[in-house]
């Protein structure tokens, strides 16, 4: 049966988080809603990451199975014009047979963003952590070369996240500033909950001093979650892109 | 009398304009309310640019004279607080007495940001014009290079605009793209009513191959207006600087 791939940035102040829950607004609700309008039945979408309420997207990507024939370009225009203006489907692809855009995906990348100066932004405080006091951002990035690499992160997850293990690999974690702007940029195979917000929590927590560089290694071995910093607020968070294997969207493609 | 000097981001989208209107939301009535608020008198600000209804600013300037003592870092806390979340003093600082941030003004930069793909952007629509046919940035930048220097820009300002003289100086039209974005940034000493969205408009026209760029030349020596392109959606435009002599703040501060 086709399967359809779509690339979705999203406002996620409005919503609920990604996933589908009854009577709140959700990213999946409003492109569930959207596609029964165009496709005139009901059509569940898997989509690859779910992230929190507050969170932003600008390469979420979902997938579902249809026997109807699609053109790719009128689906996207469709579904962006029936979920403006905080959802809009970048991109829609046919995509080989049996692709399921969360079981599939083997890695995300996230960049959680701070405003680091005295003032407030209007134009930029949507989508962006704002903390007034002057960050050490060289403290920052030793700290975040301890995180680097494949660790157990149950210091670094929510209370109630109930993943049996805790291993997982960050492959990068770079931090880049350019006044006022700090960027906090994770990739992974995968994450525990909360993880990006509480990797970035415990940085900013090291750039105002509160932290040691070294006490994150603390948080690593002990595994103790009230050792890390604060779980940092949902809106300085997007997901920039999802990974799938190289090679399997063209080599399976018909 | 001592004059202090503040620099102010906002969003222009929920005002109409800079410029004080009775029973209309401005930037200049909102931050001159917070100015009695924290000052406990009437003060009226000078504002280096009208931008329009909607217009932004990262760099708006402004000025006022007072005979209190006022702290500027305090000052630029508490109207950033008062005026939040759509207007921000970025920085408050005394200046050398005599300053007027309109007249001293010796020139602005204005940024147009156009999104030049086929979807919406949830994230970045509120501060770019939203273009979905593929605009042709070569013939954009042929365009650009008649318009820089000193012209009479009759053709490029709305029909109610009162100047008697109409030349002015472009010194600075580039166009910068990164796909999905496309910047054109524009200095000058100063500008005709809606010359900068004109010319964006315009350029944009050039993109889409509805003008040539060789048209552009028509329009600067018949110096008709109708022959100029769209007066570019006020969204898109935002002032990013002030510029003022060199040496002028320095050398005249006590």
């Amino acid at each position: 049966m086709p399967v359809y791939r779509l690339t979705i940035e999203y406002d996620g102040a409005p919503f609920s988080g990604w996933q589908l829950q009854p009577g709140l607004p959700t990213v999946q609700g409003a492109l569930e809603e959207a596609l029964h309008t165009v496709l005139r039945r009901r059509i569940p979408l898997q989509g690859a990451g779910r992230t929190d309420a507050g969170v932003h997207a600008f390469g979420q990507v979902a997938s579902f199975e249809t026997d109807l024939t699609i053109d790719p370009f009128r689906l996207a225009k469709g579904l962006s014009a029936l979920c403006r203006p905080h959802v809009a489907v970048v991109e829609a692809a046919v995509a080989p047979e049996g692709f399921n855009a969360r079981f599939d995906a083997v890695g995300k990348h996230y960049r959680y963003r701070v405003l680091n100066r005295q003032a407030p932004s209007p134009l930029r405080g949507g989508q962006a952590f704002f903390v007034p006091r002057l960050l050490d951002v060289e403290h920052m990035k030793q700290a975040a070369a301890l995180l680097r690499g494949r660790h157990d992160f149950a210091g670094f997850r929510s209370a109630d996240c109930e993943r049996k293990s805790t291993e997982r690999e960050i492959s990068r974690l770079d931090i880049s500033a350019r006044a006022p702007v700090i960027d906090i940029d994770v990739e992974g195979d995968a994450f525990l909950k909360n993880m990006v917000r509480i990797i970035a929590g415990t940085l900013v927590d090291v750039g105002r001093g509160r932290m040691t560089p070294e006490s994150v290694r603390g948080v690593l071995e002990s595994g103790n979650r009230t050792r890390a910093g604060q779980t940092a607020p949902a809106h300085g968070l997007t997901l920039m892109e999802v990974f799938y294997p190289k090679g399997w969207l063209r080599d399976r493609r018909r």
